[in-house]
């Protein structure tokens, strides 16, 4: 094959091929799932602002919306609830399968697992009609909670809780992971969460399922990737590392002198900052609402003063904004979520984006193939 | 960000921004693991030939080489041999796992399940130390062609085999699936695939384990992102449709007729072209002599006589080479493997050269986040 390479103008010297790393401005293709706008600071969903689907819509009206393109009707928003509610329960060889599976494991690979085992088991699993591929989305969007709950569960030594078809999704994620079902504030919260991490056009982890897809592997084999890609701290696992921030500086008032420390010894701070957002992530106001609402329900203005004082420090010294990781993570902390299952909560709102461009990406493929520079020593032959 | 957009001259006007759809010809990084000429069709492995390498090298060296940069004195080899056979046996709890999923699911499924139960299972999954990783690296290599065989075996009926620890790594892989060693042509000509099969630079699954790690993910989410992406048809799922066209063909006097039918009805013919070598794939002389030797081991006039004339149809009709698949598709069902097996062959090799790239991403890190451009609806606001 033929590289465009760059030729300078009065020789025939071919230059060395400009190398993309990290892919960085680069455009891979066109989608219309979502639009991020860096310079306005604005997220839309398939044309709407995130802000107004938050605050206006559940999160079955968003996932439906991410899906088809249009917000549903009364009787199809109805039809599609019907549908998740049915199986929502966890079943039963996949809750086997957990079982076996040590304490020791992060819950990211339990859920990786649990996924390639739900993949697995689907005699559809390779039909990649439409239809059947947003059936397999509904499913998974539907069983994640429960395999999300069920692991948290078990860690804690309690039992499984069915499932309740007379709530919302959050509703009935929260009553099947802590046994009742919160406040409405709290409920909320989490509904905006979910909303908020559904989709964010072309990040690693949905790079990862349009990658995979593009060699017309299966939609579970895509999503289990994705999975992968969102379990490192530099993508999903930066809502976990915040929480172990928050931990670790324990106190506002020692914040600033935490964050001179950590700086001065080149960590990377957590939940600040954004490949694609440069003047703040278009998300984080409307969580920082849902968090003060928890702060007050749970009243703990410690935790608040925290969240501030840290948010202060790294603004004055670095002049870096906080992502949606930043108020997700105590605001999951507040409702009792272990910090190792923040990434799998991102997973339950994310399963939903990286499945619309899985569908995405198969009704326009081209196998996503890149090029590499060779940087490796000469030719040599084996002695003998 | 700020992209940066090519502006015209006189105006300013700016344009839309390139798409670089499924990143053909875009190079992402550098590499010193394997060098792909297509322009002189050769591939180097840490800058030996392939085919030197399948002609006097074993698979255990070629896997040493790929990792560690140099070919092992015989002491290393010793002790590399050492370590990997010590770790052959199945595991416990994957033969249970495995034991759980229906034989309805694909091999792929069932491996890409094992090697996430694995990474769940491991305490050090975690640790990303160049040490750490290795030592991973060869534990997946070590332990892959038991799952592999066993999973083939029940879906015979067959009782588990287990590894001899005085067996090369080809010998003791076929004993495990066959439950005996077959002759030496037989070892060699699946020694050489492995070597072929190792390594190719930034295909699609290799590709996948360095965008999964790239978010600083484990190692083992890395490979079964990359299971997920080789199942796909138009990667390593490739070698198993061969081997469905040749059943489909039938007979070497059929296979112009059959190819022109194929081709009118716009069928994309497996086996054959290569993203990136245009002139021919540089493995294919290698595994076809191999192949030229089963086909005589066993007797197989009509199947070398089958394999020449689709060849010779599709060169006559489409000027499209054959790739690697198309040699090792028939080289495998010689050998006994169900067609379903022979991209699990793919990931057992491929494995040594998607854990150098992990390894090799890690070492020089940038998150693999590239860009959209975005084709969907207007801005609009939810009604009520």
């Amino acid at each position: 094959m033929r590289r465009s390479l760059p030729v300078s103008d009065s020789s025939a010297i071919v230059e060395e091929p400009r190398i993309h790393k990290g892919l960085a401005g680069v455009v891979v293709d066109t989608t219309a799932i979502s639009k991020v706008n860096p310079e306005t600071n604005s997220l839309l969903y398939r044309g709407y602002p995130v802000q107004e689907l938050a605050a206006l819509c559940s999160f079955e009206q968003v996932a439906y919306l991410l899906w088809h393109g249009e917000l549903p009707t009364e009787e199809q928003l109805a039809e599609f609830e019907r549908v998740e509610r049915a199986q929502r329960a966890l079943p039963v060889a996949v809750r086997r399968i957990i079982d076996e599976l040590p304490l020791t494991a992060h819950p990211m690979d339990v859920l990786r697992t649990a996924v390639s085992v739900i993949g697995a088991s689907d005699p559809r699993a390779s039909d990649d009609s439409p239809e059947a591929e947003l059936e397999k989305a509904i499913g998974l969007y539907a069983r994640i909670p429960a395999i999300v709950a069920y692991d948290q569960r078990r860690r804690h030594g309690d039992d499984v809780v069915e499932p309740r078809d007379d709530l919302g999704y959050s509703a009935n994620f929260l009553h099947m992971t802590f046994g009742d079902v919160p406040e409405l504030v709290v409920v909320d919260a989490f509904d905006v969460s979910m909303i908020l991490y559904a989709e964010h056009s072309f990040n690693a982890s949905t790079f990862t399922t349009r990658v995979i897809t593009s060699t017309l592997a299966d939609l579970y084999s895509a999503v289990v990737g994705g999975i992968g890609a969102l379990k490192g701290p530099l993508h999903g696992g930066a809502n976990e590392a915040v929480m172990h921030t928050f931990d670790e500086v324990g106190r506002a008032d020692k914040a600033a002198a935490w964050l001179d420390t950590a700086l001065a010894e080149k960590r990377k701070i957590m939940g600040f900052g954004h490949r694609v957002y440069k003047h703040g992530d278009s998300r984080v106001p409307t969580m920082k609402t849902s968090l003060d609402a928890l702060l007050e329900h749970y009243d703990r203005p410690d935790l608040g003063a925290l969240y501030d004082a840290l948010e202060t420090a790294m603004t004055a010294r670095k002049n870096i904004l906080p992502n949606l990781d930043y108020p997700s993570g105590p605001a999951y902390h507040l409702m009792g979520f272990d910090t190792e299952t923040f990434t799998p909560l991102f997973v339950a709102s994310r399963i939903v984006g990286w499945t619309a461009h899985i569908m995405e990406q198969r009704a326009s493929n081209s196998l996503i193939r890149p090029l590499s520079a060779y940087s490796g020593h000469d030719e040599r032959h084996v002695e003998g």
